[in-house]
């Protein structure tokens, strides 16, 4: 049987959707830019849900629900902020069978929601640092949808933080920026990450500096996984969230906010899928192994249990398929679209040499071994799987990388990957030319990749691409 | 220091509203009706999640997610189902700048989204029975909000299920009922329940069943803990849900629906708490054990680190509360609001005698035990401290259930607690004079208590209370 999909090289964008139909992962809403998350697809995010949230919980913020409902008035109260928003807003006018008095807007992010609660619940420098995190939908209304990549509601975590200084705010939004997003997505995802700030132009409605993680997907575009903002007192003068110091003095407190969200489904798409379909990291997949019959016959099922049984002891999430009423070709095919690590194919002609057939997703390679060694060979087959998903991702970003000088060459570059050059050659102005040409500057660095701290720090470094 | 909340006794509802507002766990929010679920409240409601999530996997059910907004003819396809929400509906009638073509309602339950999903991915017997939950905000306009209990915008799980026969999807709805709430509640929750059907008034807008469990509080009243419903075939006609057989006949599946929500915490704060605040079973306390430094001094941060090891070793969530600059009295009286079960007292003066304190939040009672021995007697106050909240509750509902035979003495008795007698003696015109007095038949069950599974089996007694 054939694979059902689009080749990449021919149409990428048409891959990308018909991975999601064929893969099951999700579905066009009624309502024009939602989604419905199927099955399998809601699996994945739920498996990225547990391990960001587990990351959240080790860097201290505990969980909270806000209302999705804001008055209308409170966005205003951040001029930046509104202006950012106000063109992608839901509004409810009607509640009960009655019109409202003030219309209310469903929540695009809830920067002004919460700040309005820290406002009442931070009185001393004792209730800082006070660091709180919700999963929660929110609505921005989208003119072009995409599924999971552009959708008028997405599900996301939005983290929100006070602190006493400027120094801890960014101290903090750099960890989250490090021990939440890239150790998630370079050590479960699998995908490589280019870290940096945002240009004034890029930057989050409402910070002061937003910082930023960017993979490259199998076009060459480039999607940004998380960002991690400092809002300076931008929203605690807008909100009045004063403590008082140890010596009895008023300040305001310094911010942050963080979110990442259901994007990261289409970003793992377009990472690792390939023309047989979706390609989990086994650290992420919801089934890391399905046993498959191929079909009934002597000891087959007794093998086959007792495979799942050793790989689950060994703490592995395992499925059987013994569904032997479908195809065997069908059923093949299918679990390569939903991007199952690794199938161990268990059937009688094999069996009745003492083998099994051990097929991996990454590498769509199929390799008999001995039906006793078998659940080792799968177990380090998974842990090669996981190195091998990152080191391919970051070889095609090192080599769709181009080292250039001028914004022209850099818009050149980009229709087949990043582009870097520095920052001096580029500026606001050649920030706009780019922006003509689709191209956006992602993220700057320092030219060894690393974070610059200082504001106007010499010698800076623009990552550019096109991008999701 | 005395607690700082209303007595019970005094005024039940306010004792409600101040455990919510000491023991941090909710606040208004700022548009009518919504809630701010904060840290501590929200800890609860993720370990019910938790409980409840991994109990519907048990079921066989799949996690998904369907959008938040609806478009507003989808509601109007059932005839009682929109009959049912329509006055509690939020519209949202603008997005993105611009005035809707048609309308948009945000859920208030996502029957009618999807059911228009289920009847694109059902074709055939072979796609049965299938078998949904999704965790999501509902948004139902609240005129009287009570924190927890009646909220415009409240957190929930709703299961949705469609099945080959009538049967089938009974059994479903009782294994959910059974498995996955009465389960939680009594296991769980440590919450007895009663649990039967509900009568055509109660029962939910578009189903031919409800199954419900129903829990006492404090004061007497009931609270709906969890509903199943059998939807019949109403949806699958009104939404065209039709499978075909292995005989290839065309046939509409049956269906089910079930839910519970946040009201849950709420249930939980009457259910258990007493005039110094929440009292939480351990199996859901998100803190089992606090060890308490009550000041410094010589051994006594080795000690409680120690036994806070110990006690996490052994499985539990114990958190350490060495804040000796916050005094010991209002740390104490803190833990106590907040319900943790077991606070474990570590202060200089009783290590000095090998000794510490344990002090049971369920019977408030202080124990000096020797630090050799103390793990392992907190281990065993866990255990006793899970069973002897479900005996208080048990013993409360028994001795505050009266067995009445007329509807006059059921409205009586319904003032201080629950009365049964038999259906024949209420029937549809007493249950309208009953409503008078603001009393509603909970639930038809046996004279055993059991469920009665055909519609109109005789001797049916029905269980009356005033509700939340």
């Amino acid at each position: 049987m054939a694979s059902p999909l689009t080749p990449r090289a021919r149409d990428f964008p048409r891959w990308y959707q018909d991975v999601i139909t064929q893969a099951e992962l999700a579905d066009n809403g009624p309502v024009r830019g939602t989604m419905v998350i199927r099955p399998w697809g809601f699996s994945i995010w739920e498996r990225m849900q547990g391990e960001i949230d587990a990351r959240i919980k080790d860097a201290g913020a505990d969980n909270a629900y806000f209302p999705l409902f804001i008055p209308e008035g409170y966005l205003q109260r951040e001029a930046e902020h509104v202006e950012g928003f106000s063109p992608e807003l839901a509004v409810v006018t009607h509640g009960g069978g009655r019109k409202l008095e003030e219309p209310v807007v469903v929540r695009p992010t809830s920067e002004t929601v919460i700040n309005s609660f820290f406002a009442k619940w931070i009185q001393s420098y004792r209730d800082l640092p006070l660091l709180l995190n919700q999963w929660a939908n929110v609505v921005r209304w989208e003119l072009r949808p995409r599924l999971f990549l552009r959708t008028s509601e997405f599900l996301w975590q939005e983290g929100h933080t006070a602190h006493a200084t400027a120094d801890e705010a960014r101290d903090y939004a750099l960890r989250i920026l490090s021990d939440v997003y890239v150790s998630t997505m370079v050590g479960v995802l699998a995908g490589p990450v280019l870290t940096g700030h945002k240009t004034a132009r890029e930057r989050f409605a409402g910070a002061i500096r937003t910082w930023t993680c960017e993979g490259m997907m199998g076009d060459g575009k480039a999607l940004q996984m998380g960002t991690s903002h400092e809002l300076g007192q931008n929203f605690a003068r807008a909100f009045g969230i004063q403590y008082s110091t140890a010596t009895g003095a008023q300040e305001y407190v310094w911010q942050t906010s963080w979110g990442a969200s259901t994007r990261l489904v289409g970003a793992l798409i377009m990472a690792h899928g390939d023309d047989a379909g979706l390609r989990l990291p086994p650290q992420l997949a919801p089934i890391e192994v399905v046993v498959l019959v191929v079909k009934e016959g002597e000891g087959v099922a007794v093998a086959a249990t007792q495979l799942v049984t050793e790989l689950r002891d060994a703490g592995h999430r395992v499925r059987l398929d013994d569904r032997v009423d479908v195809s065997f070709g069908r059923r093949s095919i299918d679990w390569e679209l939903k991007g199952v690590p690794i199938r161990l194919e268990v059937g009688p002609r094999d069996l009745a040499g003492g083998q099994v057939t051990v097929v991996r997703r990454d590498l769509r390679e199929k390799k008999s071994v001995p039906v006793t060694g078998a659940a080792q060979h799968v177990l380090d087959a998974l842990v090669d799987a996981q190195r091998g998903l990152l080191r391919e991702a970051q070889a095609r970003m090192e080599e769709r990388t181009a080292r250039v000088k001028t914004v022209d060459e850099a818009a050149e570059a980009a229709t087949a990957g990043f582009a870097t050059l520095p920052w001096d050659a580029v500026g606001v102005e050649g920030e706009a030319r780019l922006a003509e040409a689709g191209v956006s500057v992602r993220c700057l660095q320092r030219a060894d990749g690393s974070l610059a701290l200082a504001h106007d720090e010499p010698g800076l470094v623009a990552v550019v691409a096109k991008a999701y």
